[in-house]
């Protein structure tokens, strides 16, 4: 059965490489499409969706798009993470599979950071590993959706 | 007079009757609009506006668009009720009544759905009565445009 | 199969029409009463038991006979609502249905009227109609009692 | 060398002077987008855009659009000062200057609308001083950009 | 113009001069009733109602009854000063003058008798003067009738 | 000497047997009551009284009778556990020695239930172990009494 | 034994009369002081010390003082009330027997008005009375100083 | 069947009798042996295990140990009652039935005190009632094993 | 008709210039009094009032001394912002209009320097602009009193 | 370079695969130390060290022996994550490379797992992807050796 | 180089000795200064300034005054260690190195004397080894200042 | 008499010299355990117990040994300071005598080391001193125990 993957990128995330590469590191959201592409294909998924957005409903949008298409998300939220009630029941609501994905250690920065809305309903999160948490996320996701 | 009546929509309501049946009913949007219009009808209504969207900023212009058309609003915010003070204000700011709806009981759920930022400016709230709830609405709402 | 209901009222609310009419505009109890037995008859209960106290015990006992004839409850708690686990313990253990209604908007007002202890064992919540509220609840507890 | 202002308003801020006149003054946003003009020009400034939106997601488009452009920012965010933390991001991610103003003394209201997001990433804040506060902001602006 | 006083005292009080007489002292409430009727007298009353309930719903009663006869009130309201949102409606709803009086000084006792739910709708509170707060109160209040 | 005991059962325990038997279990109230007396004589004890009342009032008012004939107790205060600082003060304020009973384990209930205000003034607390509880609960009021 | 009072006034109470009258009522301090020097000859005060300062630091001298002399204090702390630990701990090592009054209901009035540092270490407290409250202070000081 | 005993006493509980007897009694942790020893054996328990220990991690392999064996236990877990989530785990995770006992009345001291993780998870909780709450407690723990 | 300001300054803002530069600048208290003196003439003060103290009580007479005098006030109030109720009330009791001004953005530095009771009863605030800060606020100021 | 890995695991974690299978999996811990020395040398580690313990000191030494032998650490804190600042320091102190791992989603769970003392000092953490959390970490931990 | 100690002292510190022994023990400030003179001679300081002031400005001048003076510093803040954020501006601005000393464990006493301001920004704090807390206080400003 | 100190160090404080000389300084815990040895003779210490240990129960363990050996105890408990009841009941049950240091300034650094349960049981506490605190900390000591 083929497995299609979605990959959404929440809002700012368009940045990365340019601004603040202490915290972010030098690798653009290009270079983590193509690491996240090269990747999909040794696991066998048949479609990537690779998006980013600073739209909050945007993004809810696409989490439904994703459950119509049984497609499994690997996800960071960015700052919706933290404020957005409407990705937890997009993703509640249509039960699609969601590993949350986050490239800095959102623990070790300030307290408003440290609550996701999105965890509770996640089916795995992963932090502070930088860009390769999309790739992990992937594996995982893979190993779900064969399940 | 004439009377018109807005009734919005906010994010994931257009999942409703597919997912999590337990908590929201087996109707779907579409049905309840259908009650909706036939309820309206019958109180007398000349028109009727029923739209969804997962877009804070679209309802919050809809908030807008109903105030300058002289409308009432019958309004489900969905997630948004307990993040958006962007509503509040809206609602504050035209002055246009409002009846809040919630169709499952937000009060028996997650405490982070038990602030809500509409209510405080809404001329009345219906909570937990299921689809039934909207057509209660719009009869509260022809109750006060008739004044 | 006859349905009945107990439409039972809280402390101070036998002041209603003579003072805070800004609040709780006009009408007195009398006035809801007689509202509420012509739409009782107009939805088909058999049986209206109209009800005020200022005991919050008086108020658990009812609850309780509630339970005991099967009757619905439209309730307005007042301040119990606010502080009264004993309510919330005799609505979950009698297992009878509940529609709260509150005449002002509860969540315009002081912080301390935010926190319902009936709200979370209430079938639904009524909040801010004004006298109409017990009949929209009248309506909606027809609903559930005829299934 | 040329400078240029974004001038960057959120959500409801299209109602001022026709709304709540006792808050937020007479003045509409057509008035204010005069003044700034004028006193941008006076400044020097070579290019004004003034915008204003609903969309939490447009305005975090708008804050990178003035972070590629190399401009300063004067922003009254509305609601979305106390709830957006993607705002925050864009504003530290790009590393624009920000002047945030508000109309009204935000300090004397609901005590939601005391915690900015915008602020710790601002360069600096002007409160309560009416659409004056925005030709003020631009003069603060005009001498952080000269340098 | 006669002028009347009730003197209501809540829960426990009856037990005055037999237990914890190093906190409420040794004067029973009989004796603090004799006290109270000479002062009324020496002021000017027309009338004195003394009474004491372990009873919540019954205080309630007593400050309605009160408000019904035009009479002012001195309240010891005991533990229900600290959880009786009931009270605070009855004073408020029935507008009725009160001056809130405790004989032990409540704010150098445990946390939970620090908050008063009759203090933010009292005309005035005497805490800590031991029974001679009985009196200074009937003082207070014999000013306020006579205005 | 003879001892006395007072087995007070506070708002909806006389529902036991009857309702939520998953988290009270299946004896009734006169179950627990004949287990008690068979123990209480077993025990020594010259008299029983065994009550129930909603009423929190009526509860002060039994705690102050307990007090005169210099009774112990055993309490289940139900839902006033939580809220009656009116019973906290009875209990100090009489001297008698009380131990606190609850049939079901509070602690893993909801939040409201942890905290109690009769626990601080109890001689001691037995929670969790059903209707044994009452019975283990006389044997300590014996050990009490007998000194 | 000749006794003496202190009768001290913390920040912006020489404000009195010409301000807020609403809320202060039309007296002014020496009004004030007029009444209190008329009720102290009465009471059988040999001498009264009236004054007023808005330094925390002269009122904590002036308690001191009022401590080496063996005076009692009635005092109106204002606004150093809710934040002044020094007033506390002079208050508690000198042992000098304090009437803490406040002219306006602070209860009633913002949060930050409801925490005393001096109730805790005051003898007594009167609140809300206007004026009244002095002159019934030194009544009740008169009390303590004579035993 | 045989049913076995744990008795599992944590940090300090070696001091018993020789510190603190005004809260803790006079009694060794020896005397309390001896009068569980001699307990259960009344009550037919074919072992028992009576230990003590300061370190956390002893008494969760204990908890484990306790599981392997089927036994039950009586546990005071003195200042890990407050702070210990292992334990909470080590009981949830090996489904041992656990009545917890504590010999003074933790909810009158600190309010350090007041929070205990083991609770949840136990079956029974004694509080307060001295060295007796641990023969009580064998007494519950028979009748579960029993059950 | 004349107008007059008063410039005051709080705690340890006399050290400017001298320490922490990093934050507060180069500028010493006297360069910005230069300022603010050549800013007033032009703006059309008949007068200044230039000054600084470390003692609340005298920021408070100085309050009083603008008030009495219908002076304006700019006041950065350093480190009493965030404690001093005496100041809000003598602002609230004078009536008399104030631009508070701080030089740093105290709303990205230590969260006890996010709460301002100044600010509340401000005609305005400007935070985190620098000296300029204070002739902006004068701008601001005289177009209040010129009114 | 020869790159070695800690793979440690907190209380409780022995129990696995025999408890709570719903929550943890039916793998046994030894399942997981097969599949964690198989991943490793694939990775090419040239030693693993896969330990257990119930006790917060003894992992706390071993994160200092990892830091001693300059090798990497995967580790599941178990319950000592939210409690444990002992933890927290031995990784800062030592600066050893730590991936948290959680085999259940803990976000879902009870409020005490929510905060991690290990997240702010860990190089990265995965929570609830099951035993090939492990896995994953080994594989982020290789990249981080080998830098 | 030679070398300078004030030993600042906060409000109600001169009352030490003659009240509330139990707490501060018996000797007077006059003891302590004379205490400290003798070390400080011992400890090779040129000049010691032993002053009490019970005005928070007064005390924020000292600071400064020993910052330009290069002076270090030995403080008692007393009430103002929990409320002056002016004493903590006052030393982080000037950079003047600070002993703070506590005579009590306040630690030990009342909530409200846990937090202090003056901690973050001391050198070093010694708490609750009375009159000898001066005097090693001093020991270690003499190591600083020798540095 | 002889006397007798143990000198007790906590979590990772065997780390001292290594790690972190930025925050601990470079002396290691030898070099600590050195200085004390020299100090402890030169004040007339008959024998020094200098430990060191990872484990929370361990340090119980040495508290109440040196409890049952009548020494004084100068201690670091690193971590656990903020963390164990247990040590915090050890000392109080035991009554031993002990000064609790820290290195550095604890108030400096994260919130979650500002709670101390063992301050409030401590004769004394020494912070951020460094090393030196060690010393001082035992001459408070000989102090305390030679009376």
């Amino acid at each position: 059965m083929p497995i299609e993957a979605f990959i959404l990128n929440g809002p700012n995330l368009n940045l990365l490489g340019t601004r603040e590469p202490g915290i972010y590191g030098s690798l653009t959201l290009a270079d983590i499409e193509a690491n996240c592409r090269e990747k999909a294909a040794a696991l066998g998924f048949s479609a990537v969706e690779f998006r980013q957005s600073n739209h909050e409903g945007v993004l809810v949008d696409w989490i439904q798009e994703a459950g119509r298409r049984g497609a499994g998300v690997v996800m960071n939220p960015g700052a919706y993470t933290h404020t957005s009630i409407a990705l937890h029941d997009a993703i509640k609501g249509t039960g699609v599979p969601v590993i949350e994905v986050h490239i800095s250690n959102v623990h070790a920065r300030e307290s408003f950071r440290h609550r996701s809305f999105v965890s509770p309903v996640a089916a795995g999160v992963i932090v502070g590993l930088g860009p390769l948490g999309y790739t992990l996320a992937l594996e995982a996701l893979a190993g779900l959706l064969k399940g």
